[in-house]
Parts: structure tokens; C-alpha cells; sequence
């Protein structure tokens, strides 16, 4: 073979000395991974570390081996953190060892999944068909496989406005709809929705977010007055986009009630589902999404909740037509022949990619490897976590819990009697920026009702009890030093 | 460390069992690349793994191993084909043992790059400066990584929209503007700026493709009136998009004229290099993309001419603030605090995700062991075998060359003195059809002016000149045989 190469191929010279340097970074990674909770969470990239990477582009090569030296002194000594038991900021899942030899074996392939008669875009429909089986949407609906819920939600959301448009949007474009289309969603939505209206050139005006009630679902009764209020104005109630489980909160909105206000109403029901979609699997849980399944199109993660690594996400869309319908664009070099390899699916007409990397073999390995019964016990365990943990905060007279925990995310904030809002929450900030620098524990943070929250969300297969006890004492041995410490400056 | 597991955790019981089935993948993926010259460059997926790719989600896990030797019986036997050297479909690139590693220790380390004070945000930030440096643009320039060139033209036609609209898009929505905003492309860009253009809100009227000389250039001149005519009728031209490199027949617009243009009419100019701005690194064809460093906004792909495994795509933008305005949302989850890991750059501001998958890793791996030499070298050998191939053809008395060869795509077909237009359209078709179904070479097809051609687009590593050889006599083997069977059956 070596005689044949191309001279100017990047392939190596040897490619066992190749293969070496690739088993001992497997060695390395499995290694990371299985005593990831001896070290800290997370570090501030030190300065050394951050004057390496500012090199200049190189013109001629480095071995391998010392590129490899690199890759472990800068990167794998100073990972993200969400691989860690105690990691548990915004949403981000933990990704599993299976994973990992998912996306290798992926990027040696190395399809082009954006269409053709291929192995690899079969493995993307079954996928694709396991998810409408898990989530019970029908065989006939259409789904694709993207980065994540923010392109699941833009394309949900895409489909609906098409869907429901009076004309023709491809065409004429927004401008051309004789009415302003409206959009709705709880106070409690997540971004990703502002900017799919607001890239889909809607505008900002076209999202009405409608109150929720005390645990943060949204008020159906207040919907069904914005939408009679919007056509009585000669606006066009378009799309109800229902949650399950907040960013914030982990609060779902009824979205059966959702459901029959979009069937009564003429409007498309968008789901977001992002990690709170996955509860579907946990008999414990399950009944939180009553409903999503009656939803037009739902869009979840598989980075979150099924744990795969980044990235990975998912949209369903029960009419196969409307999903098609924003994205479809077929010029004369993607026509599909009658036979040879353009004769098959072709994803790339189901959302804006053309070019689409092999993300559903991880997704494909993994739920083979551990079957959907792990993925359940896993998703119920941090439920129960996050109640173990909500338990514990009320039982500290120092911590305050700020809202319901239906799910798995818990927000809390250290606040002594005496300490007021005001200055509570300039203390809690320091206290978590305190407690992320350490390395002990890593939350996020968030406002509720105003107030600055620390953010507990555990989409963590690593994490065990204790971390939740660690991560209690030492958010209020913190507190009462930084407290102190804020008297004692007041004093001198 | 094991006794200390979560019980209900996704890592092994056993590390070394699965680090055994890692090393084993590993050796596997290594030897598909070093033979894959030895199999067929596709194959039909054969009926029984077809089967096999319809099996329900399964309740219960199966063994690794188990899995594993599924997926070398249904995928790794069964790849896309664009790893073997005579694939040449679309605009497909190759990958790269050193991305497999890459991507292996991305999805260890499984970092959320959507934002923060993490070290995979810096090597993504390396790699977007070392990318500016490599296309001229301005230190002071945004970029961002992506799934490829679509969404890369998506963002930043989008930042030209919003930047050159006359009300605040975020908010009014394309509805709210005044005049009609324009596009301007030639006939022969790609579809992805169709999907972008009416994704955006403004419908395929907003549009307007200009024609193109007979080197498939688009016709500057036109493009002013066309730009004057829009005025004059009370629309508002706001962006051009020029290509480097079309996906026809590897044409480059005259951007540094687009560029001018675009100064003196105050629009925006986007300039989609899919494969063709890295041209750049070949001085054999760096004068090509003279004036791609004035672009306004530049998108490219890294998983085509710089051979990383899908997928990897990158937009630059001369403006940050243009660039984040059509994207950035900070809800009170996101908002950064003056420490901890949420106080870094927010690449989620930048684009449509908010989850962003590690792919850096893999371009900084590579660039780092190649060096830019070796792309050049690479990109100069796809070029020069373009030529080489298209003096074979232009040497057959069968065979005929369908347009000019700029760069690294030809498009031809199988055409004897006496076949008419209309007999050759079918005949082409099928003859293709074989080609691919025998796996013998692996181009894909286009129309140009019209006609069915057969399309070899070279963004491979791995290609030698008696590929191309082997390619020219199949075809004209093939094409005969179909030629008299089609004879012998009007006979009959």
C-alpha cells in the first residue's frame, strides 16, 4: 500500500507509530475519565497555558508525539468540568467512555450524512426512529439528528411558521404575510426560542410571553386570551411553544392543555424539551410529559439527558411535509438519481445543514451498549438527587431554597436571618465565583424572582450523595466567611 | 475510585475491558484507512444490514464487544466512501487519521464550547485567529467554528442583513422594513444561500441571481444595474454574496470587483469559499481568491480542502459587533459574572447554538502536525490532477469536457460524434449509475448548461494520477457497453 500513496497525502509514513501515539491517548482518556473525581472541577486556565495558545498559525509540521504532549498538558490537564461528579452548571450532560468510541469510529468513517443511499444515514434513521419510539410520536413523523436544542427548536419552530403561514413564505418571506404572525411561550422560555423568532425575521415582536403561575408553568387561561386578543387586533396566532422543563426551574408547562388550546385554536404546539423531554424514560417522571407526544414538532437533546458527548440533539416533527417545507432545496448537482448513491435519504432537506457529521453513531452505540432501562434508572436517580438535595437546603436554617424542584434542577442561595435581598445577592455571587474557583463544586447561577439563585442542574451520571452533602457544607462554610469577612471590613 | 461509584452510572464496571474494545476500534480504524484503497469505493448498504439497521430501541444493554463487532459488520464495512481516493462526489473531503484522534479526545474531555472561561474556548479561539490570519483578514475580526459552509454562509449573510437594515430587525422583524430588502448572487451559488436567504425572512423574491460569463463568473457589470434597478424601484439592496469557488465547476467571482462594488453601493459583501478560500494556501492558485480579505464576511469549510473529518466548518466576520447582532441573547442563566467559568467569551452570542460541540480540537491537531505547508502541497497536488484530468478527457475522442477547469472540479461525459444532447442526458445518467454501483470511482453530477454531467470535484488527500486514469477508461469502457447494449436492444 505504502508505494501507492499519494506524496503529498496527510496520511502518515507509519502508521503504527501513528496508531501508538492514538492508544496511548485512549490510555490517557479513559484514565481521565475514570478518576476524574480525584481533581478539581474546574480551574481558571492557568497563564502559561493561556500564552501557549496564542501561537501563530504553523507553517511546517510538529511530530505527532509532541503535538500529543501538548494536547495533554493543556487540554486534558484543564478540561470543562461537566465530566466531573460535580459538575452542574446550566444543562451540560457528562458524556460516557461508549461515547467516546462512538466519535472516534465516526470520524474515521467519516460520512457525509447529509444524504445518499449510505450506511451511515441508515444508522441516522434508526436513530432517528428509536427517539419517535421513546418519545411516542408516530412512525410516519420525520426527525433529524443537529447540535443540539437550540437548531432542534429553530427548526420546530421553522416548520410551525411555514406550517401555518397564509402565504407562501418561501417565496414572498415574512414581509409577504398579510398579517403579523405571532408566537407564543411562557416568561420562562428559553433563549434559544427568542433568537429562533428573531432569526427567522419575525422579530422580537412577534414572541408574546405569557405569565406563569407560582411553580413556573405557564398560564394557559392567559394564553388563550393573548391569542383572542392578537386575532381580534388582526394579528395571526401562529405557535405555542410549551416547555418541558425550564432552564430556570425544571418547571413543565400542561402541555396537554396546550395541546387541545393548538387543536382548538388552529396553531402549531413546538415542544422544547431540552433535557426535561428525557424524563419520558423514568417511570418516576413520566407523567411530567403527559402531552408531549401530541406536540407538532418537540425538540430535545441527546448531550443532556442521554448523557452522549457533544454534540448532539434531536427534532421530531409529526408531518414530514411541514418539516420539509422551510428547509427543501434541491439544485441540479443534489437531484437524486435512480440508482447509485444519491438514491436515498437526504437529511440536508430537513434543516440548513448540507454537509452532516456521523453524530448518530455515539447516540447508536450507546443506547445499544447500556439499552434505554440504564438511561432510566440514571435520569431517576437525579431526580432523586435533586430532591435529596432540596431536602437538605430546607433543612439549614443559613440556606434558602428559591423555587420548586419538579425535576432535577435545584436553585438555592445562602441567606441567614438578617440578610437582606439586597445584600444577599452580591454575596452569593462571590460565594459561587469563590466556590467555581476552588474546584470543589460547580453550579451556574441564574435570577428567580429577581433574585440572584446559585443553579443546581444535575444531568450527571457520575454524581453520587455525598457530592450533594460537600457541595451544602461548603456553600455555607463560604458564605459565613465571606459574610464575616464583608462585617469585619464594614468594622475596620 | 470504583467503590466510590455512582451506582446508577454509564461508566463501566470494568475499565480495562472497555479500554481493550477501545484499542481494538482503534487498530480497526487505522487499517479501514491504510487499505481503503483495496475495497470498492461504495457499495449499495446490502439487504441484510438493512435488516439489521431496523431493530427497535432496545429496553436492555447488550455487551460492548458485542456491539462492537456489529458495528464493524454493518458500518465499518459499509462506509460513505469519501475516505477512499476515488471518491470525488460533491464536495466531499477525505479526513485524517490525526482528526480521528482528535475527535476521539474531544469526546473525552466533552467540553460545552458555547461559552466561559474554559481552555477548549481558547483553542477554538487559536484556531479562529489562526484561521483569520490564513484568509487576511484583520486581527481585530470575529469568526466562529461550525457544522460547515451552510450554516457559515447562513451567519454571516445574516450579519449582513441585519447590519445594513434600516430598523432594528431584532425587534420589527423583516416585516418591519421599509423597502424590500436585496440579495445579490450569481446563477450559480450555492443552494445553501437559497435556504439562508429564505430562512431569514425575506423569501427567494428577495433573491436576485445574476448571470454569469461563460467561465461561470457572475457578470459584474449586470449586478450594477441590477443593484441600480433594484433602487430605483424603491428596494433596498443590502448584500452581495460572492463565491470563490462554485460548486459547479470551481468558478471564482471577481471579488476584488464585488468588493469595490460593494464599497461605492454600501452593501455588505459575503463571500461563500466553501472549498474554494483555501485556495489561498497554494501559491499555484492563490491569485484566485484576490479580494476574498475584503470580504465583509467569509465562510469556508474545514471538512472539505483542509481534509478534517465532518464536520467543521468556519465563518469570519470583519465586524464583531455586525456579527453578534443578529445572535446575541444573554438571559440572567447566561449573563457572565466577574469570575468563575462563566466570565469568558460567549461563543454561543455568535451563532445559532448555544450547545457547541469541541470540534477545534481535531482542525488544532491537525494544523499543528501538518503544518500550513502540507495543506498547500496537498491542495496544489488536487489541482494539478483537475488539469491532468482534464487533458485526458480533452484527449479522448469519447469523451467531453462540459466547462472550463479552474480549480479542482471537471465535468464531463461520454459523448461519441453522433450521440445527440437528448441521448446523452440518459446515457450518462446510467453510466454513472454503474460507475458508482460497481465502486469502481466515485464522482457525483451536475447539469451545466443543461445537461447531465459527470462531476469529479478533488478535495482528496488520498487521490493519485492512476486513479484518474482508471476513472477515464471505465467511463469510456462503461459508456460503450451501455452505448451497444442500447443499440443491440433497438435492433431487436
Amino acid at each position: 500500500v505504502t508505494a501507492d500513496r499519494s506524496p503529498t497525502t496527510l496520511d502518515p509514513d507509519d502508521w503504527e507509530a501513528l496508531a501508538a501515539v492514538g492508544h496511548r491517548a485512549l490510555d490517557d482518556a479513559m484514565e481521565l475519565l475514570e478518576g476524574v473525581a480525584e481533581g478539581p472541577v474546574w480551574r481558571v486556565p492557568p497563564a502559561e497555558v493561556q500564552r501557549a495558545l496564542t501561537a501563530p498559525v504553523p507553517r511546517t509540521g510538529t511530530s505527532l508525539e509532541a503535538v500529543y504532549d501538548d494536547v495533554r498538558r493543556l487540554i486534558l490537564a484543564n478540561p470543562h468540568g461537566n465530566i466531573h461528579p460535580r459538575f452542574w452548571g446550566w444543562v451540560n450532560g457528562t458524556g460516557t467512555p461508549v461515547g467516546v468510541l462512538g466519535d472516534m469510529l465516526a470520524a474515521a468513517v467519516n460520512p457525509n450524512v447529509g444524504g445518499g443511499n449510505t450506511v451511515p444515514a441508515l444508522v441516522e434513521q434508526q436513530v432517528i426512529d428509536w427517539m419517535k419510539a421513546l418519545m411516542g410520536f408516530p412512525p410516519g413523523a420525520s426527525g433529524l439528528l443537529g447540535t443540539g436544542g437550540s437548531m432542534a427548536n429553530f427548526i420546530g419552530i421553522a416548520s410551525g411558521v411555514y406550517a401555518k403561514a397564509e402565504v407562501d413564505l418561501r417565496d414572498a418571506g415574512i414581509a409577504g404575510a398579510p398579517r403579523r404572525m405571532m408566537v407564543y411561550a411562557s416568561s420562562q422560555v428559553h433563549s434559544s426560542v427568542d433568537r429562533a423568532v428573531r432569526l427567522l425575521g419575525l422579530g422580537a415582536q412577534s414572541l408574546r410571553r405569557i405569565p406563569v403561575d407560582e411553580e413556573f408553568r405557564i398560564d394557559t387561561a392567559a394564553l388563550r386570551l393573548a391569542i383572542e386578543e392578537d386575532r381580534s387586533a388582526g394579528r395571526h396566532p401562529a405557535v405555542i411553544v410549551g416547555t418541558a422543563g425550564t432552564v430556570n426551574t425544571g418547571a413543565f408547562d400542561d402541555v396537554e392543555g396546550l395541546a387541545d388550546l393548538a387543536t382548538v385554536e388552529d396553531l402549531w404546539l413546538h415542544v422544547d424539551g431540552a433535557f426535561g423531554a428525557m424524563a419520558r424514560l423514568a417511570p418516576e417522571v413520566r407523567a411530567l410529559t403527559t402531552g408531549v407526544d401530541r406536540a407538532d414538532s418537540l425538540a430535545f437533546d441527546l448531550h443532556k439527558w442521554l448523557y452522549v458527548p457533544y454534540d448532539a440533539g434531536c427534532v421530531l416533527v409529526r408531518d414530514p411535509d411541514a418539516h420539509r417545507l422551510p428547509f427543501d432545496v434541491t439544485p441540479p448537482y443534489l437531484a437524486p438519481l435512480t440508482g447509485g448513491i444519491s438514491a436515498g435519504t437526504w437529511f440536508s432537506n430537513y434543516g440548513i445543514e448540507l454537509s452532516r457529521g456521523f453524530r448518530a453513531l455515539k447516540v447508536w452505540m450507546s443506547l445499544r451498549v447500556h439499552g434505554t432501562d440504564a438511561y432510566a434508572a440514571a435520569i431517576a436517580a437525579n431526580v432523586a438527587q435533586a430532591r435529596y438535595l432540596a431536602e437538605r437546603i430546607a433543612a439549614q436554617a443559613d440556606l434558602e431554597l428559591l423555587a420548586p424542584v419538579p425535576l432535577n434542577i435545584v436553585c438555592f442561595r445562602y441567606r441567614p436571618s438578617g440578610l437582606s435581598d439586597e445584600a444577599a445577592d452580591p454575596l452569593n455571587r462571590g460565594l459561587l465565583i469563590r466556590l467555581q474557583e476552588e474546584g470543589t463544586a460547580l453550579p451556574s447561577h441564574t435570577l428567580v424572582h429577581g433574585r440572584f439563585a446559585i443553579r443546581v442542574a444535575i444531568t450527571n451520571h457520575r454524581s453520587r450523595y455525598p457530592d450533594f452533602d460537600l457541595l451544602v457544607e461548603r456553600v455555607i462554610q463560604l458564605g459565613r466567611e465571606i459574610a464575616s469577612s464583608e462585617r469585619s471590613t464594614v468594622a475596620s
